[in-house]
């Protein structure tokens, strides 16, 4: 038996069947007319930004990185509740703009943009994040030739990085942003070159749980803006500090404490050098904001048994689910948060492996877990599924096609 | 420095740059408009096919598994060559529709068929590949409810499996197939209940290399066949004995002995029991068939070095190239061949890492590779890009979207 990991908290049971914004998990497939399906939920989205606003300093602002989760509707609702988007790419500026954020609330990194991509960037007025010498001079190039100013900022490779993430994104050789050493001579370069000069984006790592990791590497970002600020000779207008805020997914995962990287981010503002003190200060988060609002419905298609274990078939899989399958950045597989969704709350009595459809043992969605009794045409909730799901997985893999997706 | 995976043979040079049927790679990316692209070559297709002819038995058919690679004109031109195709999805049966093939030589295989998949492909004439006793059932009853008569055979869940498989598919508790005990029941049931019986279907694994493996696997499926047969009361119509022939994708990775697999086939068939004296006897290869006959050219946005490190940054990537950035079933990262399309046989230089234009550290196409040196505008090549790429990818990652596809 494998622990599955932890169910984020708050969702209710409705005639025995999981509720999200009190409709049955029958009732949301019925409505969406087909599984598999991924529900995200608004209440869940706004109570968590309230949560952050409630945690952490006014001052900072907190854009949403839209690589989480692009679904028009949850960027509709995000526009509403956040102060910025960040992207990734023009096909994410284009999912920005028909969500109607304002372009110069938008900044967009990225290591290998085009010149195509910077084009598109620049006529809307984004900041360009620039990751190298190189990206900058073209960014330079191309707002010269439009006859254009172009919003740039640089994407900072720290010397450091953020203390047990799950991804490291900073400290020695990476393929994102300007080694610190280099970055005074890139910004007086863009300054010089007549760019609106925005500033500061340090990103060091994402999925962290520990709030002493998170405050030691804020206190770091500010102590290399500040040291950068004063080399470039000015102060910055914007400081980019990454994000980095994990949620749980695995069985003895606890969640991240705000109160405490709040706390000591209000005392770290309360105390900025001078090169700081106007400076816009801002915090980018993707999976936190919507991870635990989405939940993955898919219906059990056959109750198997092979040789004594029991297989629960769905009609879901890894091609919608792949970090879950424990196929993306993933040593060891562990279980995702996943239940009987119309069994919900049911005590567990068998020990039994959720399958997606594909033709490969690496679709599972559930690896020995302890469930309630469940047979086909039971539906199987996949918890933490706001985030990097439906984008971040072969959707056209098997010929199978994207889940419907629904914000209710 | 880390290895490369062998370019796959008699790939040649024309000015420089890699050209696949006679049009480098410079210009296939003109005449696409873009790059990423997916190159594909009918040549290789047509050749690897012969090759095959040449060394099986000319009684065994050969089926194309299109989830390798389902891209419209690949599937037109691989309708040509083969027998017949497997299919994993009803969006499979509509590609495999659309390429014009007769339903009656596709089979259709997969875990969780749903009931409306189980509908289209009866209506269709497809064989069902029965992967349970529920999914047995219902397909009868779908049949008896539609007033027609199902084609039906039965995957089995064998006791062993293809050893130094990269993807086990049998032995011991599996959810594909229904074990091997209890195959003569459901196949009477199904004779019984009046289906249009097709007979066995036997996967074992896939991507071996190793000839002695295949051979000894190939002869536990005929072997285990006519137990069944027997066991069932009467000789089996058919007999698709799985696949499992790889193709080397790293370093050290030999290409199978196709003509020592045809000799041992020969052999057997030479001496079949009556249970399969009769049977029409397939085998069903997908990666086999298009992987080598696929390169994926990419373009370089940006050369930079990072603490020393060169990084060559291209606009792909992993939301392409899942498998070859070693992000899907992979423990150990190993580089697949690649090379610098447009300097093409040019001698390395310098060690570089070749990463695609995602925020992940993830996303790598070539590690600590030895390369000649490359700037942006080049082009980078990744081979064995036919199977499993596009389709197998998450392309909507990023907001990137899909590669072009192209054959020549």
């Amino acid at each position: 038996m494998k622990p599955l990991g932890p169910i984020p908290p708050d969702f209710e049971s409705v005639d025995g069947e999981l509720a999200i914004s009190g409709r049955t998990a029958s009732q949301l497939v019925e409505d969406a007319g087909s599984t598999p399906l991924f529900v995200y939920s608004r209440q869940r989205l706004s109570d968590r930004m309230a949560q952050l606003r409630e945690a952490l300093p006014e001052r900072l602002a907190i854009n949403y990185a839209i690589k989480a989760n692009p679904f028009l509707p949850v960027l509709q609702h995000m526009a509403c509740l956040v102060d910025g988007f960040d992207i990734a790419s023009s096909g994410e500026l284009r999912m920005a703009q028909a969500a109607g954020l304002d372009a110069n609330r938008i900044s967009f990194a990225g290591p290998g943009k085009r010149d195509d991509e910077l084009e598109a960037a620049i006529a809307a007025g984004v900041t360009l994040n620039c990751e190298s010498e190189g990206e900058a001079e073209r960014a330079l190039g191309i707002a010269a030739a439009a006859g254009t100013q172009a919003r740039m900022a640089i994407r900072v490779n720290p010397s450091f990085e953020l203390r047990g993430s799950g991804m490291k994104m900073g400290g020695g050789a990476k393929p994102f942003g300007v080694d610190q050493d280099r970055v005074p001579a890139l910004a007086r370069r863009i300054i010089e070159a007549g760019a609106d000069w925005r500033g500061l984006h340090i990103y060091t790592g994402s999925q962290a749980l520990s709030a002493d990791a998170i405050i030691e590497t804020q206190g770091n970002v500010l102590d290399l803006a500040d040291a950068l600020a004063r080399e470039i000779g000015g102060p910055l207008p914007k400081l980019n500090m990454g994000g980095g805020f994990g949620i749980p997914y695995f069985h003895g995962d606890e969640a991240l404490d705000i109160a405490a990287v709040g706390a000591a981010l209000e005392e770290r503002f309360a105390n900025l050098p001078a090169s700081l003190a106007d400076t816009y200060l801002c915090i980018e988060l993707g999976r936190y904001l919507v991870g635990e609002a989405g939940v993955y419905l898919t219906r059990i298609v056959d109750r198997k048994v092979s040789h004594g274990t029991v297989y629960l078939v769905t009609d879901g899989g890894l091609h919608h689910q792949l970090a879950a399958s424990g196929n993306f950045g993933t040593v060891v597989r562990r279980n995702y948060p996943s239940a009987i969704a119309t069994r919900f709350g049911a005590e567990p009595e068998e020990e039994a492996n959720v399958v997606g459809r594909l033709c490969t043992p690496l679709d599972r969605l559930a690896d020995a877990a302890h469930l309630p009794w469940a047979e086909a045409g039971d539906l199987v909730a996949v918890f933490c599924a706001g985030a990097y799901g439906a984008t971040a997985s072969p959707a056209q893999f098997l010929g199978h096609g994207p889940a419907a997706e629904i914000v209710v």
